[in-house]
C-alpha cells in the first residue's frame, strides 16, 4: 500500500493506494469520533460490497447506517440527495456521524455534498469504486449535484477525512467505466507531465487489459498530481483550474444530450480533443500533437467526436458553466502536450471553427 | 454610525450598525467584485425597499436580479431555496455575482446557503431587516434550510462579506416581529452579561416603544458578544454554542406546532423560560431569579409558556436536533443570570419535571 498525503492550510488528509483495502477496515477507524457511520452506495456497488464493508465495521462495534441510492449521472440531484438527509435524520445521526461514500464520481460528489450539509458538517470518507473516481473526482473535495440548468452548480469546497483507492475494487468494473476513467488519467499528461503522457501511449493496451501494476501506477501519478494542485490551490482561484481541461467542451456535452446519456469520461474525453483542436487552430499545438492526443483518447476506447449540439446551443451550455468569469466563457488549452493554460479570450471565430469541424460528429 | 469587526482565523468582516444606512450604498460597494448582484428578499419586505435599494445600486452600473421569496419560517427549506438556484442561473449569475438578503432571519439563512452552495460558493451581504435577524441571524455565518424532521438540519458556516443593520428599517416592523427579536436580545444578557440583563429589565418598556438610541444600544450590545463568541469559535466546537441558550426546547417547539406557527422569537422566549426552569430544579439559580427570567420574557411581550407537546413528544423532537452528542441532548442552563453552561447530563426527573411544570401551557 502507498500512502500520499494531500496537505492543506488547515487540513491535510491520507490518500491510501493498493490492493485489498477494503478488508483493512484499520483504516478507516481512527478517523471516526463516535461509533455510528451511515454507507452511500448505489444499487449497482451494494451487491458486490456493502455488506463486506458493513460486516467489518460492525464487528468492531459501530452501528452501520445503509443508504442504497439508484445508480447514474441522472439521479445526481436534490431528490436523491434528500433521500439521503431523510435516513440520516430518520436514524437520529449526529453531525459526527461518518458518511462513507463507496461507489463512483456520482456517489462521492452527492456523499460529500450531504456531508458538507448535514447539521452544516459532518465527517466523511471516500471509498472510490471506479477508476474515474480513484485519479480524480474522490480527491480535492469538491462536492456537488446537478441543477437542470447545468453540472455540478449546487456543490461546496469540502475535504474527506480519508481516501481509500482499493484497486481490487476495479476488478468488478464495466469496460465502458473503466474507459470513461481512462479520459481522466490521459487528462493529466496532458495537462502537466509529457513523460506520463508518453507512458500512457505506450502502457494504453496495459490499462486496457487491467494490468494490477500499470493501473496502480496510473492511479498513483493522478493522485500526486492532483494533491499537488489542490494543496496549492483548494478554492480554485489559480492552478487548480488547470484540472478542467476538455471539461468547459464536456460539461455542455453532458447536459445538452441529457446528464448520463454520456459518461462524464466520455464527455471529456471528446472535451479534451476539441480543447486539443482549438490549441491546434491557434497555432499552439502542432497538428501531428493534436493527432497524438485524438489517437489515445480513442485508444482509451473513448469518443473523438463530440455530438452536435448545434453551434447555438453550444455557446449557450457553455455560458452556463461555473468555468465563465466576467461574462467569458474559460478554456483550459495546451501550450503543448504536458503544459496546459488557462485562456479567457479564446477568438470566437476560433472556438466556431472547433464547434463545426472535424471533431464534431455530424 | 458604528462598525464592528467580527475577527476569524482566515477572514473578517464588518457589521455597520446605523439609521438610515440602506441609503448608503457606498457601504456595499467596496466588496463587489463583478458588477452584478441578485437580492434576494420576502413579498413582506419587497414593496417597502427592494425598489429602493435596487435603484441605488443600478445608478452605479450594477445589474440587480430581484429574487421574491415567499414569507415566513414555512417556506424555509429546499423548494424556496431552488427558487434562487432557478433565478440566478437563469440569469447567467456567476460566482462571483454577490447576492445580497434583505429581510429576516429566514431571508438570511436561506440567502446565506444558496450562496454557500451556488457554483460551490458564492459572496453574500447581509442586510437584515428584523430586529432579530440584526442582533442574531445575520451575524457569524450560520446558514441553513429546515427538513421536516428538525430545523436547520441542511446547512453551512458560511460568512458574509458585510453586514448592514439600519436601524431605520425597524420602523416598519410588525410589534409581533420586534417582540420575537427581543427573545433573543434577552437570551444575551442571560448567557453572558448580568449588567446588560439588568439594563434589559429597566428599559423594556423603551425597546417596545421602539426607542431609537434604546434600540441601537440593543443591537449594538448582542452584535458586540455574538462577534466575541464567533471569533473565538467560529464552527461551534465550544463557547458558540452558548448561543443555543433556549433552543434545544425552542426548535422543538417549532419543529412540534410545524414551521411558522409560532415565530422563532417565540419560541426561544418560552424555551428560555424552560432552561431557566431547569437551572432552578438543579438548585443552580435561585426561585427569584427564575421569577426574573420569566418576567422580563413576558415583558417583551413573549409567551412565557410552552405548548404541551406531551413529553413523549417532546423528548423525540429534542433527540433529533442539532445539539445531540452521544446520544445525549445538550442543553444550555444558567450558572446565575448573566453566566450560562453548557450541560450534556441533565437528569431525566429534572427535564421530565420542567417539560409537565408551571412552564408549559395544560
Amino acid at each position: 500500500m502507498l500512502t500520499l498525503d494531500l496537505v492543506l492550510p488547515n487540513s491535510r488528509y491520507p490518500i491510501h493506494i493498493g490492493r485489498g483495502l477494503l478488508d483493512q477496515v484499520d483504516l478507516l477507524l481512527p478517523h471516526f469520533s463516535v461509533r455510528q457511520a451511515a454507507i452511500v452506495t448505489n444499487d449497482v456497488v451494494a451487491p458486490l460490497y456493502l455488506e463486506s464493508l458493513s460486516s467489518q465495521l460492525r464487528a468492531q462495534g459501530i452501528e452501520v447506517i445503509q443508504i442504497v441510492l439508484p445508480d447514474g449521472e441522472s439521479n445526481k440531484n436534490w431528490t436523491t440527495i434528500n433521500l439521503i438527509f431523510d435516513a440520516l435524520l430518520s436514524h437520529h445521526c449526529e453531525r459526527n456521524t461518518m458518511l462513507i461514500a463507496l461507489g463512483g464520481g456520482v456517489i462521492g460528489d452527492m456523499t460529500g455534498f450531504a456531508a458538507a450539509c448535514y447539521q452544516r458538517g459532518a465527517p466523511f470518507i471516500q471509498i472510490p469504486t471506479t477508476l474515474l473516481a480513484q485519479v480524480d473526482s474522490s480527491v480535492g473535495g469538491k462536492t456537488a449535484i446537478n441543477h437542470p440548468q447545468g453540472k455540478n452548480m449546487i456543490g461546496a469546497f469540502y475535504q474527506p477525512q480519508a481516501v481509500v483507492a482499493d484497486m481490487a475494487l476495479l476488478d468488478t468494473l464495466p469496460e465502458r467505466e473503466l474507459c470513461a476513467g481512462l479520459a481522466e488519467v490521459i487528462k493529466y499528461g496532458l495537462l502537466g507531465d509529457i513523460d506520463f503522457f508518453c507512458w500512457l501511449e505506450q502502457n494504453m493496451a496495459l490499462l486496457r487489459a487491467r494490468d494490477a501494476d500499470a493501473l496502480q501506477y496510473a492511479v498513483q501519478r493522478c493522485c500526486e498530481m492532483k494533491a499537488a494542485l489542490v494543496g496549492e490551490d483548494e478554492k480554485e482561484h489559480g492552478v487548480r483550474a488547470l484540472l478542467n481541461l476538455g471539461h468547459t467542451f464536456g460539461h455542455a456535452i453532458e447536459a445538452g444530450l441529457g446528464f448520463g446519456v454520456w459518461l462524464h469520461g466520455e464527455a471529456i474525453g471528446a472535451g479534451m480533443v476539441l480543447a486539443a483542436a482549438a490549441s491546434e487552430a491557434l497555432g499552439w499545438i502542432s497538428t501531428n500533437d493534436l493527432h497524438r492526443v485524438r489517437t489515445l483518447v480513442g485508444q482509451a476506447g473513448l469518443p473523438v467526436q463530440a455530438p452536435d449540439l448545434g453551434l447555438n446551443n453550444w455557446l449557450s451550455l457553455m455560458s452556463h458553466d461555473k468555468k465563465v468569469s466576467q461574462g467569458k466563457i474559460r478554456f483550459v488549452l495546451l501550450q503543448q502536450i504536458g503544459q496546459a493554460v488557462i485562456e479567457n479570450n479564446l477568438p470566437a471565430e476560433i472556438l466556431q471553427q472547433v464547434l463545426t469541424g472535424r471533431d464534431i460528429l455530424v
